[in-house]
């Protein structure tokens, strides 16, 4: 039977059939491929359930770990993408494909039988909206890991591209090698190629953007026009007569040019969350709300999900390069079926993505001090480490309190207000006049009691309920942060590696695009960093204001019940 | 090895060596006579601890339960005392005495090697206050089962002497038989001797108390001169130079022609409370408070203790018979040794107890219509069963409270807390001036948090500590009342049997004996039920307010963090 390794911890939903599992876990699978993305498997103490095939691994115990296969020469292009599975979620392609196996469609780990891919392998003759997805497909792919898994994963196709591309006949000077990992971040996301300027494009750059010194500050330039955009309730829609249904959600921008409203499905986001990953690879993009197999039209999980989606487009709205990007534009605005898959071809196709995107973005001339951006970087990263450590605790103690307030606190205001009811009763057998105005307080205590039961609860769903999902958003949003660094560094390393053996002209030219990497970076720390600031006031600020309130509420209920008993 | 039978459930405490113990359960004996009253016994699961003596009795699993003995003849006096324990708790006696068995501690029981005591069996020669008791025999003593022994167990010297002391030939008419069952507490308490005409009494009633009719409502005659007594902050005293220590409370009251200050130890107050069952056979006894042998000079415990001694002080004063009782009033008086003395062996010798203190009670010459006896008994014993009932929740729920604030809940606020000062901490990293009134706000909310975490764990201490005080008083006290209706059914029975064997004078003789007795349990019900209104109202009207003040202030703190974050 074949053996799978967890990647990632993996939490089951009651009653869903799914298995918990934890990363490094080996697990027996019974079966795959089922609904697209989940395995039926095993664990060593006998349970049996699902599981999400992106969370796991192949795994061979007999065998030693696969061993890096050897440095390829400069001409190879790779593997042949037959077997590659591109885009299979997309359309109808994965009819006509080979059966995916769970395997290749797991990406962060560099094993040998990850293929390349190339752009011949689009399934575009298929490429549109209106696929034959089933709505079981839409909704039960698996729980996306809590990572943008950005620069690894959901760029594949395009980042690898940039080596396919470039990996003709070596056309630069042979003092610069490129790295022999070709399954590093560096490597796959383009940069390395962008940093030993080989990151070459043939077609124009339309989108272009701009990091700026402020005061000293260096930042992104500030968005020239804000807008929102809101993310509707969700409505349940069907097509095929009936026979599949699915979510869509409408997004209404403020953009005034724009001003219209589009209707779009989970998968989209999904589609368009990958676009933005590939591209902007030094900006960690936000998460999506995480799929979920159970429950899928609970009218509360529809909600949880309409939050963290409205989270993710107003971080994007928030955002200066993100805002402007032509993908997200086209995203939010685009209503005509035709132009709609013009433009997910037109950004399919896109060029500038990746290291290549850098050559978009306009950077002061004033050459950087390295130690002073090895500064702002490391010191962003100990804030992220530190911030993301403070807000693990908070979610988990604010789950806490979600499961004692929902549960035996509210379950004892109302079991104490059936007591009083009782207490009621008992003086009212009595017959005594004096016990009549006790009477009256002990049966609105009752209720009052019942309705603080509630109040308890209502607190853990409308108070909290935004923090966890602010937290949640936060959260998945700096994890992608390591990855951005790492990639900055090796690119720094790479340029300190090859200086010596550079013309000073070569080397000039080569520090200047570190700098300019260099300075985006900088420029998302500076975001991020007042990101954070705003999210926290406002979300903290939020919170404690409506905590207040509710014990305020308890506090007024009770004082006036108190009364009733003088 | 011997077994023993669970007639109580026995809550062990924490870390004491205690074990639970269910009424029903028997139990292996291991070692008995443990500091006075403790068995350490195994389960049938093999658990190993201790439990009160009291709390249960021998066991014989072969043999066939005990049958009762045959009916004395008239004559007989009981088995002789030599092996009874009276009152050995109370000085050197047990010294001499055999060393008492478990078994002959427990009264409800009815095996016949319960022997009936007789007054010559008082170890008078050692009943002083100052006795060779230990501290540890002070504190250790058995746990009280939770309810006033009364009738049946703390009155055993003085209602089997009614038997005794009237066990001569049979002087009366032969037509009115005594009952076979000398057990039952109608019988001990010495009601069916009253019933019969055979309470004889020798020396003058030195006690009267009345009941009167007031407007319909039949009482008894209200006090005249309310009075309070305070309990005080006990102290730990100690003697033999400090061998031996024991805690010491004062009690002080208003009473204006005895305004003076005793000190009185916990073994005082049990003794009194014997007393007062003994004699006042249809007033249920408010509870003391458990023994305890864990942390005995614990401060909680001590305060624990001393708000019930209090809340049991309270009762006692509040009520018209027992605020003037005549053992009362010397307890909470005497400071001299020498009549403290004279008053405890004058109480000890009275003859006016269970069914003979009913001589001491004036009622209206009015007859009573038994059908509306029946009616008011019935209705107080449904409103009694009710009001324990919800008096049971409540005391599981506050129970439940106050381990879930101050466990889990104190635990996430000051958690949460912990969070916000490293999230502020992380803000700190960042050096942003946005960002400075944001830490302040955080380090703030961090402290605060903190705060509320305590405020949180002081709710459940101060504000739902003295209602479970409270619960446990009422309920302790109205635990009796089964067993006041009982004897009261069983006298109504015993005159509706003999009525058509008596002569009509005697029979109206007996009918108004039966009434006095009515108007005493409808006094005493009058006198319940306008105590409950005042009780509750007081207690929960507190509580409430109480409760609304921990709100607001959590509230308060809240509503000023969040301003912070404007």
């Amino acid at each position: 039977m074949a053996q799978v390794k967890a990647e990632y911890d993996f939490q089951s939903q009651p009653n869903t059939g799914e298995l918990s599992i934890s990363a490094g876990e080996v697990l027996t699978v019974i079966r795959e491929n089922i609904d697209g993305g989940w395995i039926e498997g095993r664990n060593v103490r006998g349970s049996v359930g699902l599981f999400p095939e992106s969370y796991v691994t192949p795994y061979q115990a007999s065998r030693p770990p696969p061993v890096l296969p050897p440095p390829l020469p400069p001409t190879s292009s790779g593997p042949p993408a037959a077997s590659s599975r591109p885009f299979d979620d997309w359309g109808g392609a994965s009819e006509v494909a080979a059966p995916p196996s769970y395997g290749a469609q797991h990406h962060h780990q560099p094993t040998p039988s990850v293929p390349e891919v190339t752009r011949s392998s689009y399934p575009s003759q298929n490429d549109d909206f209106d696929d034959e997805w089933t709505d079981e497909d839409d909704e039960q792919e698996p729980t996306r890991p809590n990572v943008q898994s950005s620069i690894g994963s959901n760029s594949r196709r395009d980042l690898s591209r940039s080596h396919s591309e470039h990996g003709g006949p070596d056309r630069g000077s042979n003092k610069v090698n490129k790295n022999i990992n070709r399954f590093s971040n560096f490597v796959k996301s383009g940069v390395e190629a962008y940093v030993i300027g080989e990151s070459k494009t043939t077609s124009q750059i339309s989108e272009r953007h701009e990091v700026v010194m402020n005061n000293g500050i260096i930042q992104w330039k500030p968005i020239q026009q804000y807008y929102t955009c809101i993310v509707d309730k969700p409505k349940k829609e069907s097509k095929l007569k009936g026979l599949k249904s699915f979510i869509a959600y409408s997004i209404t921008s403020s953009l005034t040019n724009i001003q219209r409203q589009v209707s779009r499905r989970y998968k989209h986001f999904d589609w368009l969350h990958e676009q933005l990953s590939a591209k902007y690879v030094l900006i960690p993009i936000p998460p999506l709300p995480e799929k979920q197999v159970a429950g899928r039209y609970e009218e509360d999980l529809i909600d949880h999900r309409k939050h963290i989606l409205q989270l993710w487009v107003n971080k994007i709205c928030r955002h200066p390069v993100l805002s402007q990007s032509e993908v997200w534009l086209h995203f939010i605005s685009c209503t005509d079926e035709k132009d709609w898959k013009n433009g997910k071809r037109r950004a399919e196709k896109d060029e500038y993505i990746g290291g290549a995107f850098l050559n978009c973005i306009t950077v002061p001339h004033q050459p950087l001090d390295p130690n002073n951006v090895d500064m702002q970087v490391e010191r962003f990263q100990r804030s992220v480490k530190t911030s993301e450590e403070a807000m693990r605790v908070m979610q988990e103690r604010m789950n806490m309190f979600q499961k004692v307030f929902a549960g035996p606190v509210k379950q004892n205001w109302q079991k104490m207000g059936s007591a009083f009811k009782t207490l009621q009763q008992s003086f009212e057998i009595d017959e005594t006049v004096a016990s009549r105005r006790l009477t009256e307080a002990l049966a609105y205590t009752a209720s009052e009691y019942h309705e603080i039961g509630q109040v308890f609860d209502a607190h853990t769903k409308n108070d909290m309920e935004p923090v966890l999902e602010n937290l949640y958003s936060y959260k998945g949003t700096v994890q992608n942060v390591p990855d951005i660094i790492q990639v900055h560094k090796q690119a720094v390393q790479k340029f300190r590696d090859s200086e010596g053996r550079l013309s000073s002209a070569e080397a000039e030219k080569m520090k200047q695009r570190i700098d300019a990497m260099s300075y985006t970076v900088i420029a998302e720390v500076q975001h991020q960093t007042a990101e954070k600031v705003e999210d926290m006031k406002s979300t903290m600020g939020t919170y404690l204001k409506k905590q207040a309130m509710f014990y305020q509420e308890v506090a007024t209920k009770l004082t006036s019940l108190a009364a009733r008993y003088d």
